[in-house]
């Protein structure tokens, strides 16, 4: 057990790494001599010196403070480089597939060809190269990620190849623009901590005396950095992740998250700025609303309207969610040909989508040539689209207003229409086998019906003062915050926007739409997810079995495990240690009176055989190994929430539970798992 | 033990509450028919009437959303509204003072003495009034609170007369204007609470049956309105509360937290606006930095060494604060005058401030004519100050600007000299004897230094496009972060001036800042007061002795409390429940084997001995009372800071220590409490 809320201060580790130094020191002679004496390897002292200098590096960096602390840095840098070169690399993509189809201006059949095969052969490589590359590297990964961070093992989903496979996937499933309408938060935040478990075990590789649950804080640490460099917006990045990943945030995670975080978006900022896309370090998607009247204070009322209609319309969306996530299910020839034939399904679906979004059918009305940013920004523009001046002029130039607001397609009737459409393609597009965020099309769907109330309202009163881009910012606040669950989005829109003098709005219609949503204990998009792939992941299941949490262990609990008595002889101690997998191997006083008197660990059993068979074999298990003593104990009367509360705020990886002092079985992680597992096989 | 994340959901309470609405129906006819019946009341039927259709408000209010809901807003609008009467009414003493002072141009005796007795007689009113009232009123409040938050019991700090003496009193101190240099939002997060017990109060009023730890959570709640309904900025507020009261964060907490303190910020600028001061709902300290380019990448280094000059400058500041209460608790004369006559010594310091402060002496070079919030506004204001036009020909309209650079005093030299004399000025002023609040005056120091730092790279790179209100902003919230320990200093600045230009650049100046204020496990302000007043806040506690949180139970543990045997008689409980005064009494298997079976609630023990001297006095304990069962032990090896975590984390009242299955003490807060304060005794 740690201790639990030390203060995530520089100063400690600076100190011992300044104790450390000594020792560094002789490590250092001693490192240099086995090196030295290594016969076979070529270039001896070259490489001695190379290694020596590298150590007196490290301690050169280590007495600044500690190396995790290079770590944070190097993974949001890291991160946010692997950001930026995705958002270039669609970018391209997309500008390829916008110049053909411009250039095929005129003959429809090779443009409805070029817009439908382009997404679809992207959709089909994208999600057959996932496949067979890794299997679990399709949909958000966020229903994974937070299972991990509750303390779950699932190292599948952190190793590189993933990383690599998720990478390109993703670029694939972006490339596809509006047309497949999907993002990028949650793989990227997926991709964050893979990267993160990447940088800890290099962190390990240097500095190996560390502390043992360094892993865990730089993956609570990626998540947050996961977002904050999808939109270079340090401090919204680290809640989304704290209000999506955790129930209880440790506050001394809080400096390393935000340090991270703001290296991420710094770096991400300045990659953008180098690229030649931005004047300077600015939002992502930058807006200039008028500050000196942003808003009459009565359009408060007009504001917790829309948050009311967020919370409606993101009841209506989750609702269709987990009704195709069901029927997928079930349906025995979609789940065919998603077992055998994913890439298929996905061809299907994209051209079906693309054919629907073909600008010379319905596209046309939903302004679907513009991408996920064009749109994005364009809803958030200040000031009525109606009394804007066009550029019509300009060909080549797809100006996003033209395709909103024209007169072949209204205004009105362009939003109405975009938000039904949208709204039924985007549930299809959850369905697509590929690596995919579902954040980012949410935030825009609720931009847009922002947008649709703002206009209506600017229309309705004639007022030229009533800015519907504030709408449209409070809007895509309220209805992602609806459909996850979560405050941070409205935050995160004013970051992105770099606009905050719709605070407090935003925030009041977030509040209202998030009452709505989680009103009758409806689970969320991700609950929903993670509900769907059964997950053990206790907070999203007892939306579905509200008596979970409050089941208590003693009905739970598996079969006794093994356990050896305080005089355990040879022959005991080998028998335990070859039943039983368990790290912790529980002592009792004897095994009449089954009084837990602490534990030893399964190596020190292993060093008592070896010692048993070379010196002593008449010895007992507590003259040679150390009993451990127990620190918290759990009785049969907890709850399953209770033992799960502790083991993941504990960091522990073994509860022993007793009922008035004997031992009547214990609690890990993987028996937990096996014990939601069984609660839950029938939902 | 409270389930731990169970998501601060609406739709629970109005599941439950739709429930219970069949529950008060019957009630309604119960509670009407006593009514009716008490024949001394007057107007028995109209009473009885206006009860029935309250009772049926409360049905219809219960049915939207569960009362504790009603209770957040009505704690945000309360907080924000003396916020707002506190603001307004110590401007009107501000202004009257300015009015006077002014209208007595010309003599500067007159003028002294109006500059001299005006603060002198606030704060020794003030620090009389809150001495005479409420001993404890004094002070910040924010270490005491967040004692509270932690689980300690301090009924005192938290009556309604505390909540006037510190209102009153903090209205006294605040019309002492920029010459005193206090601030309000420690206090005010006192306040907060207060109204937050009040209402919590209140809540269970109307709604008896309510979960038991609703107090607690209403008090975390509270504690981010404080500051939220200061600045009118909800989002910093709450995290604010959250970095300086707590070391986890529960996430159930979050929403109300939230709803809360956007009620309250919606409120405090919603009077603002109402009473003329504002266009529109605003932020409070607005500024209109140019949005187009709003600094150069390379900057970014600037801002980093800012942070650097920043956390060195906090850490001398901290050293200095520490000096000095040290002073003050060991010099004889101030020892004898801070307990006898505080009104003297608050007098004494005040005029000393106010002397040094006069216009026509030192004052003159640091804007002494300034209020605290013309000071900050002065200080943020966008491009330069030396390229400004002056409007000198106004008298009576006070010029900040001009107040900061004139003919008479160029603005290096103010800069300089502002920043060199508020640092002692603000020590001494930590030491008076009233309730303050220390942030805002470390804010605006903060902005000072970043102006000078601001100003001096305009001058030195003689470009016009460095904008040194930026590194106002910056520096504000460095300095403020480091010298408190947190970082949402940062999200503060730019929720209080609307801007969110700066953002990484002032982010990552508070966290250099922070990395230097916080290496060598300094301690933060508000840690050295706790440290000063010796409170039971073991975060604080052990930044002097590090070896605190490590010490194990066993070593500290007191005399073994009162315990009683599973067949304990009616003598044997009554020696028990006579000789203490805990609520659970523990019950062992029998005193021999000493083992812990449960434990029996003081209330069913006392009705044990009610029951067998009426019916059966041959009855064991176990027959009658039920013994409930224990959920988590401890163990003597378990350190001070693994038991004072579950305390804090799961709410728990007592808890049993075990060695082997056997008692061997418990926990509760006053022990927890005796240890520590038996462990730092001699500090």
């Amino acid at each position: 057990m740690k201790s639990l809320d030390k203060g995530a201060e520089c100063g400690t580790d600076i100190e011992n790494n300044n104790n450390q130094e000594g020792e560094n020191q002789s490590e250092t002679s001693h490192n240099r001599s086995p090196l030295l004496s290594d016969p076979w390897k070529p270039y001896q002292r070259p490489r001695a010196i190379a290694k020596e200098w590298l150590l007196k590096l490290r301690c050169c960096f280590g007495s600044v403070c500690g190396m995790e602390w290079y770590g944070y840095a190097a993974l949001g840098i890291l991160t946010a480089f692997l950001s930026f070169l995705m958002d270039f690399s669609v970018l391209k993509l997309l500008n390829a597939h916008q110049w053909l189809y411009l250039r095929l201006d005129g003959n429809r059949l090779l443009q409805f060809f070029c817009w439908t095969l382009y997404p679809v052969c992207l959709c089909v490589f994208g999600s057959l190269f996932s496949h067979n590359i890794c299997p679990f590297s399709t949909g958000s990964g966020i229903p994974e990620v937070r299972t991990i961070l509750v303390g779950f093992d699932m190292p599948h989903f952190l190793s590189v190849t993933h990383l690599f496979t998720k990478f390109l996937g993703l670029i694939c499933t972006l490339a596809g623009g509006s047309t497949i309408f999907l993002g990028k938060v949650g793989p990227f935040v997926h991709l964050s901590t893979m990267v993160g478990a990447y940088v800890s075990n290099l962190c390990t590789l240097i500095q190996p005396n560390k502390k043992d649950n360094a892993m865990r804080e730089m993956l609570v640490v990626a998540a947050g950095v996961g977002v904050a460099s999808c939109f270079g917006a340090p401090v919204s990045g680290v809640l989304f992740s704290v209000e999506v990943m955790s129930s209880h945030f440790a506050l001394r995670q809080y400096v390393p998250c935000f340090f991270s975080a703001a290296c991420g978006a710094l770096t991400f900022r300045l990659f953008s700025f180098w690229s030649g896309e931005g004047e300077t370090l600015q939002a992502l998607f930058k807006t200039n609303f008028p500050s000196s009247l942003p808003f009459y204070p009565l359009e408060i009322l007009l504001f917790a309207l829309l948050g009311l209609l967020c919370g409606a319309v993101s009841c209506c969306y989750l609702f269709c969610h987990r009704s195709i996530l069901q029927f997928t299910k079930t349906n025995p020839v979609l789940v065919k040909m998603l077992k055998t034939d994913k890439g298929l399904y996905a061809g299907v679906v994209a051209f079906f989508l693309a054919c629907v979004t073909f600008p010379h059918f319905a596209g046309r009305y939903m302004a679907s040539k513009c991408t996920m940013k064009q749109l994005l920004t364009s809803l958030l523009e200040s000031g009525q689209w109606s009394s804007q001046s066009r550029n019509a002029s300009v060909q080549l130039q797809l100006d996003p207003l033209l395709e909103w607001n024209s007169s072949e397609s209204p205004l009105f009737f362009t939003l109405t229409f975009f938000l039904f459409m949208k709204l039924w393609m985007l549930v299809l597009a959850c369905t697509l086998p590929v690596p995919a965020g579902y954040f980012m099309p949410v935030f825009v769907y609720g931009a847009a019906l922002g947008r649709l109330v703002g206009e209506g309202a600017a229309f309705m009163f004639s007022s030229a003062s009533i800015n519907p881009g504030g709408y449209a910012l409070a809007g895509a606040a309220a209805y992602s915050g609806a459909v996850t669950h979560t405050l941070s989005p409205a935050l995160l829109a004013f970051e992105a926007t770099g606009q905050f003098s719709h605070a407090v709005p935003a925030l009041f219609a977030t509040l209202v739409a998030n009452a709505v949503a989680r009103s009758r204990h409806r689970p969320s998009f991700y609950d929903a997810l993670s509900i769907g792939k059964k997950l053990p992941h206790l907070p999203s299941l007892k939306k579905v079995c509200p008596w979970l949490p409050s089941t208590p262990l003693g009905q739970v609990l598996g079969v006794k495990s093994v356990q050896l008595q305080k005089a355990a002889g040879p022959a005991e101690v080998r028998h335990a240690v070859s039943s039983s997998t368990e790290t912790q191997i529980p002592v009792v006083d004897s095994h009449e009176s089954q009084i837990l008197v602490g534990f030893v660990l399964r190596s020190e059993a292993l060093m008592f055989l070896r010692h048993s068979e070379a010196e002593n074999p008449g010895k007992h298990l507590d003259e040679v190994c150390t009993i451990h003593p127990i620190t918290v104990l759990l009785s049969p009367h907890n709850t399953i929430q209770e033992a799960y509360s502790i083991l993941s705020l504990f960091g522990a990886q073994t509860l022993f539970v007793t009922d008035g002092g004997r031992l009547v079985g214990l609690i890990t992680w993987p028996e937990m798992k096996r014990i939601l597992e069984d609660l839950v096989k029938d939902i």
